[in-house]
C-alpha cells in the first residue's frame, strides 16, 4: 500500500482531533477514569485491529492509553493507518 | 511503603528471570504468538493489578508486552512492585 506524503498527512490530521504525526506514526493519547477503563478500550481497539489485520502500538498507564499507528512494512503512513486511527476514535 | 535500596533490588532481581532495573522501574519484556495473545496477557495482568491496587505501565506491540512497575508515589521500588512483578510472571 502506498505511503502518504507528509504534507497530505498533516493536512488530513487537521480534521482528526487529538491525533498528531510523531516519529513516523500517527499518535493520540486517550484518557480514562481508572486503569480498567483503559484496558477495556485496549480490548475493543484490539478487536478492531484484528479485523483490519493492522495493529497499533500502545502505551498503557493509569487512566491513559497512547495509541501509535504506522505501517512498519512500508516505513511510514498509509491508508491502513488512517483507517485504524478512525477505528480507535470509534471504539 | 518503604523504598528498597538499589543494591537490594539488584540482588533480588538475580532470582527473577527477565526482570531488570531500568529508569527506576522493574522491567520485563514478555513475548507472545500474535497480537491477541499479548492482549490476553494484558487482561489477566490488569485483573491481578486491580486486586493489588497497584498498576503497571505497559508497552504493547505485535506479540510483545513490556511491563514496567514502580511506586510513583514513593519515587522508586517498594515491596508492592516485587509483588506485582511476581503476579505478572504468574499470569
Amino acid at each position: 500500500m502506498a505511503l502518504i506524503e507528509r504534507d497530505d498527512i498533516i493536512s488530513r490530521l487537521e480534521g482528526m482531533e487529538g491525533w498528531e504525526l510523531r516519529d513516523e506514526s500517527l499518535e493520540k493519547t486517550f484518557t480514562f477514569d481508572g486503569y480498567l477503563a483503559g484496558i477495556e478500550f485496549v480490548n475493543r481497539l484490539a478487536a478492531a485491529a484484528e479485523e483490519q489485520a493492522h495493529h497499533p502500538d500502545l502505551e498503557v498507564g493509569y487512566g491513559r492509553v497512547v495509541v501509535r499507528v504506522s505501517t512498519h512494512s512500508e516505513g511510514g503512513i498509509t491508508e491502513r493507518d488512517f483507517r485504524l486511527a478512525a477505528a480507535a476514535d470509534a471504539v
